[in-house]
């Protein structure tokens, strides 16, 4: 069993990305999955091309991808994925796409094939601050998590796939803005990979 | 060419709900739109079944569903309605729906078909506290625009929908929490139904 | 009977300043209340300087300095003033006091001498969204209000004086904080005026 | 060296006060300074009596009072206490003050006499989320604060004194609302009094 996670690179103003942070301090496996890891870039076409590249390569069984939400208080499980682009600022790209689709043929959302509500209740039982998300935003997050979902659909795959979002950690000196130290992201990233594992199993053996 | 115009009425601890004062207090004709108005029950289930009834007996141009969004601080436009009911308090008929779909083969979500970005701009033109908002939440707004644009879509309808929501007013003493003036809703429910009509107009010259 | 009413020119980022903008809207006399208006400039001598010499001059029955909270989502009447600078930008002159008192010999704080709780309790008449604030931050207003009421209680004046704090306006764009339209803060500062004549009065007639 | 940390019982709808949660699990040294804990009722006369009792038997060095702020989404340094009630709920003994003066011939506020920019830089040099606070509020635990900073005025004590407020805890399950893992206030509190300690012994050697 192999579950591939990927992180973003830094971003707007700034020189840190909790999501790659995170994901990067991750054991190369955790009880008894292994544990890929992936960086993407905080851009619209580039991040798809290289999450498509790499699940076609290595053919995981579980898909997470991690993000950062600046200003959220809380780790959130993302509950969807919606078919629209709307940047606030350019990706590192420079693209900024405004009022689009992300796929002119593609269906207006997909929902998480993650056991979101198992996730969430993982967390809360280990104390961990995390809530059920029901927006991605529409920024490169959202864009990530619906083509992972349009792709695994199109390509009838079974892999699982979903999105978590961390919020600003301390280091950042966002200021009046809600954060989370980066030991917390890790345990959260831990109890999900496991959690994850745990489905996969019991799917397994229906 | 005329509008149908839904508000809700109070739930939860509220006494009044602002979505069905505002709407209440609108004329019966804006600009040449003529505007019929409907008071839904916050109830999952009888507010799809009045509202699609009425819009079978109406055959109205477009259909504005007005909603409460307690805590936000500027009124508005929902760009997406997802298949999902997950209600942290019981509906006015008692029912609290939890993780379930609201359509079982109906599709993850519909975009609103009315012209979302056209209205934002007309608000924010008359210097009106509006934004997009991409999550209807989980309770019964979101249920209720999800069933209106299933319906629609299913009875290849041309009449376009969508949502807006107001946040708390004033008189309903919701302490640190946003609130905004009913005149100010009012005077928002005005320039989105003028919008409407004028973007109507184009279409049928097209 | 004569109210020195201010407002702030703009800082920051923002072109406009609704402090300002809804102070110069007002009328040049409110009941039968005489209304002087000043524009305070966001600096931290300036203001403090003009603000005395005005007083000085005018020697008006109220003194109400209205300023600009970026963020919060109503009105707010501040009820102390502290001896404390540390301010996150730099002022209109280039000043940016950091973990400073302002007056070396001042006590910590004041309160406001207008009658606060009357305040609110008109203005919740009137359905406006209004509410009480126990800070006025470390910038220029709360040194403005702080040093306003050092003056009175120095020289020992019968002028009463406070601060009431404004949203962001529509017009101002800040995406994803919340705001107010220009319009209430006028009608919110009429019933303010009104509500320390009314004050006044009474405490003539004792 | 000694230092008194108070922690307070659960109020309102909570069952639990991460407040005594995390002073409960303190050790009974940290560095070299002893650790002495007080639970404190949440309850406006009764806590200044236990509180300026334990004071005055122990004669601590610093007094370091922990409360719940709940909604806040960083640990809070308090910067003022206020001389000024109004509670938005009855206190566990049933008083509400509305509208009052804590001390009828006290002054308006009181500065910590904690380092808190000191107990800040260090925090954000354990990369731990805390931020300076104003407002105490208006409740008990302003009321503590003040209480506590006006006895140790009068008395003309050398102890200083100060107050940290504590967000939620993931386990008691405030939806929407920020939240803090227990484990993060006790590593939190850990850093605060060893800061202090080091601050007393830099003090004893001017």
């Amino acid at each position: 069993m192999k579950i591939l996670v990927t992180g973003f690179d830094p971003f707007g103003q700034d020189k840190v990305n909790p999501s790659w942070q995170a994901v990067d301090a991750l054991a190369d496996a955790i009880d008894d999955i292994e544990v890929l890891k992936l960086l993407l870039p905080t851009a619209f076409k580039r991040s798809k091309q290289l999450l498509v590249s790499e699940i076609s390569m290595q053919q995981p069984d579980a898909v997470l991808c991690v993000g950062l939400a600046g200003g959220r208080s809380a780790v959130s499980i993302e509950k969807v994925a919606i078919n629209y682009a709307d940047a606030g600022i350019p990706d590192n790209d420079g693209n900024q796409p405004k009022h689009e689709k992300l796929d002119q043929k593609g269906p207006a959302a997909y929902f998480a094939s993650l056991p979101v509500d198992q996730l969430l209740q993982a967390l809360h039982a280990h104390e961990l601050p995390a809530e059920l998300s029901l927006s991605a935003g529409a920024y490169v997050c959202n864009a990530t998590m619906y083509q992972l979902l349009n792709y695994l659909a199109r390509q009838n795959l079974r892999t699982i796939g979903g999105f978590v979002h961390l919020p600003f950690t301390p280091e950042m000196r966002h200021e009046d803005q809600a954060s989370l130290p980066l030991a917390i992201d890790e345990q959260t990233l831990g109890v999900i990979i496991s959690s994850i594992n745990h489905y996969l199993k019991e799917e397994k053996h229906d």
